[in-house]
């Protein structure tokens, strides 16, 4: 196992070194957009423990990050009346990983429309904070 | 949400009125080989608790489930010498569910070998023998 890179993508937004659009937190996990997404309302599940994917996670992380995915699962369905919802979860590269801190992808679906390519285009700024709005609204809500 | 359906293929494996090749259990879960396998050693976590997918999930199978689920992370990656893992939730039809019991599909990647179709091709129960028996080992050593 490579050692964990404190310099990650989310290592900086769990610092507050960079910015995110936030959807939901608690002690220890927290859930941002993805500002690349595959589906419309895609978000990702970080755990605040330092760990570079499932495979090196302590428990207590694994277990915050079951229960803040079955939040936001339950909210991206609602926020965007989706069909269903996908989850992913990547370790390595070889298993599909790109930032290294674990992290679990949630995507609402809907029937017949495919997912696009993982690390496609860039969601603007703005739609990306409508989509969290909609999404924290959702969450009031379940 | 669909009402839970007691006759799918996973709720009768869970009964034993089905066979399947478990590589793991314990009180909240189960792990068995894929039989259409994505890459090989294609394994599926399922919780024993009633529940058709992440959306209606008890928190104590979610959390059992996640636990389930890195222990046999690490033991395909080992068993099978890969390079990641690649860890997929299906969530209703839209989602990409076609049994509708929860089930968890964890994959050991290797660089470059991409994962074949959802639903492919039918794996000899033989190869599916052998591959749980080497995951049963990698367990005894993680």
């Amino acid at each position: 196992m490579t050692a964990y890179d404190t310099n990650n993508v989310f290592a900086k937004i769990l610092r507050g070194e960079l910015p995110s659009h936030t959807v939901y937190e608690d002690a220890e996990t927290l859930a941002i957009m993805d500002i690349m997404p595959r589906a419309d309302g895609h978000v990702l599940v970080v755990p605040k423990a330092t760990c570079r994917n499932v495979l090196d996670a302590p428990p207590e992380a694994l277990k915050a990050v079951a229960l803040t995915t079955q939040k936001l699962a339950r909210a991206v369905k609602a926020a965007f009346a989706a069909d269903g919802v996908t989850i992913q979860q990547f370790n390595e590269a070889a298993g599909g990983q790109v930032v290294f801190h674990m992290h679990v992808h949630v995507m609402p679906r809907h029937d017949g429309v495919a997912l696009r390519p993982h690390t496609s285009a860039m969601e603007k700024n703005e739609i990306l904070a409508a989509r969290a709005e909609e999404i924290r609204d959702a969450l009031k809500n379940l």
